[in-house]
């Protein structure tokens, strides 16, 4: 039991109710399993990206979640399009920048989002959030992980400049709003063996954020959730492909009540 | 036993002697999966999209499916390519209107590829179904349910009016080609817990219409050994991770003679 | 044991000690199971296909794999580009032509890469194989299967003619580099119930590529690793959605000295 455990607990509870929609404009490689984690946890996801409807479906959602794997310069437009439109609505919007940091394209199309969307929640590893303000640090590509301790000053700092809350993944995950910080200890090693877990927190954060109004609150509660159903998933799996299943198991049977008593967030 | 269960298991029988090509242009969440479920079967799956081979391609295809998740105007106008090639050779096409109704983007486009392709089948939820024919009635994303008892004198006008058979999913399905209906009552609620089950549900009728020259049979047939699928896949599993899986298994193991005795068609 | 068996257990060992990135620009049916086999093997993958930054991403890589499944004209030049930097900084490339010979357009696209890019090994089944120099061959899909003996003799002609490594997949995998030649016997019939296990075969190949330096014997590598884990995974699964899983948990668990043991290549 900590501070963060009563409203995560709240928020489980409140998404399977309300089943929100989760509109998603993100990469080709995670679309089906974000999909069916999101519906695992009780929400509603969308898939959607045609510059046409972008705007009229975030209209509609309670988060929108960008990821920008498997990007395009023309994903990117249609990404700032449902952006700005959720903006204007208040609906919450969270960044994946996957591979931000490895190459130019990346780098440059994560800024370019920060700088014309105001978002409320960046979820990276370490060298992903740190690339995102001109920090020399070079990533290797979208599976780097580096010590989360490192950079935690760093984030606080940059969290500030951005006017938004980092959730950065790693061992221990880190979250910071620039004045508040937690961690999250929940988690398993057997998450780096499966695609997509990232993303797959990233939009687990997006369904607590469509039903809790505190960034810091539905980061940690996203990041615990995630985290506790990779270790229920390791207590029945201990190699990748059944575990990728067993993660999908776990967002569905982690009850309330399991996530108060459970979820370690400090 | 019913009118529909002989055929069915006749269908499924050619299915596997034959191994007929579904060629799907199909969203980018469901290709993965809806192909394992065409091999579980014993079809023969390709998804291609291009304009320079669609065409080419259609001409050695049991059955197009066209589905419209994840769509864009230019994956519409392929799909209308493929499907007036399709109608040319007398090759049976399946829209599914993913999500149409729920804005405008989707609305049109389905409507577009009604107007220009010949459409044996429309596979979709409800409020799909009645979207296509102005019928007001707002849906709110891919995975709205509606009773299907409601929509059932209007799904009778649409068909007629289209010239089609609609094969309406929900708790019951519901299937009618305008002066024939009949209604499907396998299934399982936890089909709703993993996405692009209506998708799947989709190419298994793609595969009955490649064998199948009656919509309103290989309709029901599709759609009986689908739902069959999930009830023998919830005896496996109660979670919808494990249940997506056993899905595939069962879309395999199921026989002839399991679906002559276990569909539940009226 | 054999001469391969050797050298197959130690590009295990490094692959599993280096974890080297995996370049693949490849169709949307297969994106997130070969990603995920990748990282069952030990290997770190990056799907990447923007013009923007292929250069830059596979300046990273220990192998670049093109899939041509789901082509577009576009795309293929994106994997020329791609292909033409691998050539440059020295990189093995890997080419999957999908449904080569099932349309011109994919046939097409075939010989445009095979023309611009020096291509390191080439892994198809037969009919794709021997579409790819003009021989009358037609294949009907992506799933066409046809007896590797027979195609064996051409086979040593275009891997002569191409200046290429040929890796053909089917009961028995045939691989030629134009003077020698080799089998791989491991293998499971059920594989052909999985989509995309001839793309995952490919990407094992990539990885077995990036540490070690001879095409034919990283070739044999990769497909006894991949036929191998069929195996096991067949003792564990005996149906399609089962069996896919365990497959990815076998690239997991099979060691370097179960390679060296169970390998059969002659």
């Amino acid at each position: 039991m900590n501070n963060f455990s009563e409203p995560a607990a709240a928020g489980l509870e409140t998404i399977r109710a309300k089943k929100p929609l989760i509109h998603n404009i993100t990469n080709f490689v995670v679309m089906n399993y974000t999909a069916n984690a999101l519906l695992a946890i009780g929400a509603s996801p969308v898939m959607a990206h045609a510059p046409e409807e972008v705007e009229e479906m975030v209209s509609f959602a309670g988060a929108l979640v960008l990821n920008i794997g498997t990007l395009t310069r023309e994903w990117v437009s249609f990404m700032i399009k449902a952006g700005k439109k959720a903006n204007e609505l208040k609906i919450p919007v969270i960044l994946d920048p996957v591979g931000s940091g490895a190459t130019n394209l990346r780098t440059d199309s994560a800024g370019e989002i920060i700088d014309k969307v105001k978002i409320t929640v960046i979820k990276g590893n370490a060298s992903e959030i740190l690339s995102l303000k001109d920090v020399k640090f070079k990533t290797r590509g979208v599976d780097s992980v580096n010590a989360v301790e490192d950079a935690e000053e760093m984030a606080i700092v940059i969290a500030k400049e951005l006017d938004t809350t980092l959730a950065i993944t790693g061992p221990v995950d880190f979250i910071t709003d620039g004045s508040r910080t937690c961690r999250v200890y929940n988690g398993h090693p057997l998450l780096s063996y499966v695609t997509g877990t990232g993303c797959t927190a990233a939009v687990v954060i997006g369904a607590f954020l469509s039903v809790e109004a505190d960034p810091l609150t539905a980061s940690a509660a996203g990041l615990a959730m995630f985290g506790l159903a990779g270790e229920w998933a390791a207590r029945k799996a201990e190699t990748p492909g059944t575990f990728q299943i067993a993660l999908l198991d776990s967002l569905y049977e982690i009850k309330a009540e399991d996530l108060r008593k459970e979820a370690r967030i400090r």
